[in-house]
């Protein structure tokens, strides 16, 4: 049995360059108990004025508190970081499940997954319609492809697309929802301001130099303003790491696309220390989807995570491997931000042989405007919300801002 | 301008365990001009009857001289690695495009996708019905994606799914195909095959112990027999390289299950040599497209191309980051196959100053008892064809076969 004992939380200011910036302790490479777990949320690298800003702290703040109640509960990380997604999917602010952006038909098609740090099971759907909350899709897709076969030896999916994917999870007993009480005032409004904006765009467009013109056409109409997909990443209280991502996608998108949100490395990843890991690491993006994909953010950022100054390496991830990746060699702008989890065990902060103290580095980067984010240990009261912004003068996709802190859990061990 | 001078092609019996298996040469780490080209494809790993070889053979015969055509006329890796696809997929032996296995429902859904290792795009679609050629949309998306941003600074889709993945291909010219033209004698009666099999097997899973009996279930039923995924890898004259993939997924699949031949990084994979790299690599994979998935066996395979002895690389990453991926922990059988290409400069061959030689090495594993690939270089007469099969006593899904040749190609230099 383990009992919180104390949670210190170190955190520092927006970083643009700093090479070191917390003190390393040294760390056992293996799986550490996190008395009690950890969640870090984000409401989406993108845009967020100040007026819309008490509304994204508080989502995310109550995110929080769903995750660390789930945890309190014992929960495993896997459900703690289930519960923070519907939390925020919920929400008519964020674009994943109710108040997503429309796509071209008018249509809310969704994407969501989910990773377990510890099974390493993986589970996601695609453009998925009609589903209130698509992270509990992935999530019982993860689930049942835990239990193994199917009927006459049949391999469980883990990931489904469209009309079927809905009907796996009605028949898996998630309740069908209305696809026209998912819209909201704003997003309906945004779709017929976008709508406009497009069919002038195309007047504009016409004749021979069509395809020259597209390429110059203004960014900043799609520039960071409506890319907040939602994510999560915990560690519970056994040291699982799990990882969540969901998100309407981008607005005005053809109908059937797939971001970075259903696919595997690219949307979420989490993984257990293990004997070539050090470190439990979980990640969750955020961003333009087909960056995203092209450059399997979230694997390369938990691979980086493995370096023993986090901040140091994900600061290099995201400038060497999104802003300056070969991948991406044909944009003038990344957008996307990342929230990344890693933790191990504290030898040197162990005070007596009985208790044992994990450190928690959570950190989140990014090259969009803004990037909302919350976080709370299950000890705390209640959760810490932020919007880091990029710093004044920097240009949005070609900077990156990059942020965090740490947090020591120490329980008693039997 | 260059012409064809030599194509000097080496090639060994199978391997299981053998370490070194031809002389290594100096390469120089930049792209290598390989006069008139080379294609590699493959008809599936799964299991290939003595009966139909010849016709497996024959359609990758067919798929390799498509290439190569391509190649000799000036086409670019991409191009071509389509163009052999398209023969690939219209083979109503194969299981993608015309004779794909039908899913649950009865339906015909496929996914295919290409990467171009020039310009590092992609494109994919996952679960398209009513398009005899998927691989023609994920090629069609590539090229467009590479134009630039839509109206509106719009960022084009990398990934469409379903119906939305059928009405954009439509709208970009490739004509729809009733779903019944695409289902074959062979495909229909394996359906009404699967579906009493899983009828049965349904009556014999009762009561309680359900989710017990789903594991034990029989794994021979979906073994190896059904997998024949379809795939091409190729480089050109210029050295670009680019890989495909398309599958009509696993029999008896839920609607809107998709597979790895559509997600990035586990289907297929290609990269021109850089800074970075030395080799160009492709990379094309069959077999059970979940293990494929969580293992991203083609990226993996790629990376793995960088060391210097291409098969006991090849033979490390299927043992280490397939086999006994700790990503597959839970699976008793892992189910596979790839082939792979890399290329590089020959300085020593260099027989003059204004003659250059590069060298292509072309290798094929799999966990599957069979695995049918052909082979040609665009100075060959026809293509050589090959069913590889594991050595008798090992056991499919534990043991691997790994196979290859060399091929060298040489052209004057202006």
């Amino acid at each position: 049995m383990e009992s919180l004992i104390n949670c210190t939380e170190e955190q520092q200011p927006s970083s643009v360059m700093t090479n070191s910036w917390y003190n390393q302790e040294a760390c056992r490479s293996q799986k550490a108990k996190c008395a009690g777990g950890f969640v870090l949320v984000h409401a989406g690298a993108g845009y967020h004025s100040e007026s819309k800003a008490k509304e994204y702290k508080h989502v995310c703040k109550r995110a929080c508190q769903r995750a660390v109640d789930q945890l309190r509960a014992g929960a495993l990380a896997v459900e703690a970081v289930t519960a923070a997604l519907v939390e925020l999917e919920d929400s008519p602010f964020t674009n994943a499940g109710m108040g997503s952006n429309l796509n071209l038909s008018g249509e809310i098609e969704c994407d969501a997954s989910i990773m377990d740090g510890k099974s390493l099971h993986f589970g996601a759907v695609g453009a998925i319609s009609g589903i209130k909350n698509p992270v509990l899709v992935a999530s019982c897709l993860l689930t049942e492809a835990q239990k193994g076969k199917l009927s006459a030896g049949r391999i469980p999916p883990c990931f489904l697309v469209g009309r079927g994917a809905h009907d796996w999870a009605v028949g898996h007993g998630i309740p069908p929802c209305p696809s026209e009480k998912m819209a909201t005032k704003f997003s309906l409004s945004a779709y017929k301001r976008n709508k406009r904006k497009m069919e002038l765009a195309e007047k504009m467009d016409t004749g021979q130099n069509q395809a020259k013109k597209r390429r110059q056409s203004s960014e900043n109409e799609n520039g960071s303003g409506c890319l907040d997909t939602v994510g999560a990443v915990v560690v519970d209280s056994e040291g699982n790491v799990a990882a969540a991502v969901s998100s309407g996608g981008l607005a005005m998108k053809h109908p059937g696309r797939v971001g970075q949100a259903a696919h595997y490395g690219c949307g979420c990843w989490a993984e257990n220390a293990c004997n070539m890991n050090s470190y439990s690491t979980a990640v969750s993006t955020s961003g333009c989807g087909e960056h995203l994909i092209r450059t399997m953010l979230a694997r390369e950022c938990s691979t980086a995570m493995q370096s023993e100054d986090a901040h140091q390496a994900l600061l290099e991830a995201m400038q060497n491997k999104f802003i300056s990746s070969p991948f991406l060699a044909s944009e003038d702008r990344v957008l996307g931000g990342v929230i990344v989890l890693r933790c191990c065990r504290c030898v040197e902060a162990q005070p007596s042989p009985n208790i044992e103290a994990a450190m928690v580095e959570f950190l989140w980067s990014h090259t969009t405007e803004s990037m909302c984010v919350g976080y709370m240990s299950a000890q705390d009261s209640k959760a810490k919300t932020h919007i880091s912004r990029l710093p004044p003068g920097t240009v949005p996709g070609q900077s990156l801002a990059i942020e965090g802190g740490v947090c020591r859990l120490m329980g008693v061990v039997d």
